[in-house]
């Protein structure tokens, strides 16, 4: 805490405002999406199996069928689960928010997610192309931004009411937070799958583990939940 | 085993002569190898530290120290002292044998190892700069062989006496095996670290997860194993 105790990215309490990454998942050969990302296949030829280890647990679940209990509760979910808690924003590039390339056609696509979409919060969405807002139901508001990530960051902290601020992907925005060093926490899934071709999540990223402490644990599912944080400079 | 019950690869018993990898570390991102190879830093910029996690073991303990019994003997250790049980002869590729590249400007170099390698088997080692068989201590014996994979795998089985046959790197050469789908068993240590550039061991081998069973554990060293098991067609 700053001596004023306020500061760009500290909350109402004093507590700094975070920058998590969460289930993101990449093959065992480091692409975060295949080749070919179109509307109807959003992972390109990867198709669902970087997320087919998320599927089952409560919280993808729940996101799929509102309000059901059911779903796995086991290391899957205990990851999956901390993708919203304490979370004020989301940051999205654009293929993730839409398939569309270049300026926008028309501005009718509101996101992959239908009218009330999961995120419940402000979310920045990076394009050279903005539009205006999009306010959805459920608390998500889709902000259009041509910025570079300490800007969207510094956006999207305003609109996060002190809470943390997620990065949501793809893999090219992930990519550019870890190389601007903004990322705090992060939550990353190997999957045992070799897609060959696609995008690298780990390009350009000599050393990251400097930065970060890395823990790994095997799920019975199959994949390896692996998760950074930030080492903090003693005090 | 066929109606005859010999068969190229397999052994005296009728069992089959298995093609195994063992103790192969990768970055997170995929190196087998840094950059800049070359004698005083046999594995590039990556230094030691994809070995690191070998190191305190008990079997490479006792391979630097013959006959030493300290060493750690968990998760690390159960993985690490499979690599020579049954095993009858290794491949490798020049690049693991040797500094030099291209033709031998002399045949004074005798290996990384010393004069009794850890080996104690014969290696054959593939080059396409064939040269004299070259007979150490302790039971190693190096052959220089031009070949494909599948003639060079031929050799090494003759030369294994129906015992196993160890792919021992480097990346290429695993990779290449692996290719030419010639691998039954595969142990795989990925360490947490990115070294951004060097050799890839996935590359161009989309799918490989079809032709096996994939099993991940964490070990409280930081790396992570991966077990690959050929999967066998249902009798």
């Amino acid at each position: 805490m700053s001596e004023t105790g306020r500061d760009v990215g500290e909350g109402t309490e004093g507590r700094r405002s975070l920058v998590r990454v969460h289930n993101f998942s990449v093959s065992l050969d480091g692409f975060g999406v295949g080749e070919g990302q179109r509307l109807e296949e959003p992972f390109g030829h990867a198709g669902h199996r970087l997320l087919e280890w998320a599927f089952p647990t409560r919280t993808f679940q729940q996101m799929g069928f509102h309000g059901s209990d059911e779903g796995s509760v086991g290391v899957d979910e205990a990851f999956a689960g901390r993708w919203a808690a304490g979370i004020g924003a989301e940051i999205m590039g654009r293929n993730k928010f839409s398939p569309h390339r270049g300026p926008w056609a028309d501005e009718e696509w509101r996101g992959w997610w239908g009218e009330n979409p999961p995120f419940h919060t402000p979310v920045v969405v990076l394009t050279h192309h903005p539009r205006p807002p999009l306010e959805m139901e459920g608390g998500t508001t889709f902000h259009f931004v041509d910025a570079e990530p300490s800007e969207a960051l510094e956006q999207a902290r305003a609109l996060a009411g002190g809470l943390d601020v997620r990065i949501g992907g793809g893999t090219t925005t992930i990519r550019e937070f870890l190389r601007a060093d903004l990322i705090d926490e992060m939550h990353i899934a190997v999957v045992p799958i070799l897609l060959g071709r696609g995008e690298r999540l780990w390009d350009g990223l000599e050393g990251l583990e400097q930065r970060f402490d890395v823990e790994a644990v095997a799920s019975p599912s199959g994949v390896v939940h692996l998760s950074f944080s930030r080492r903090r400079p003693r005090p």
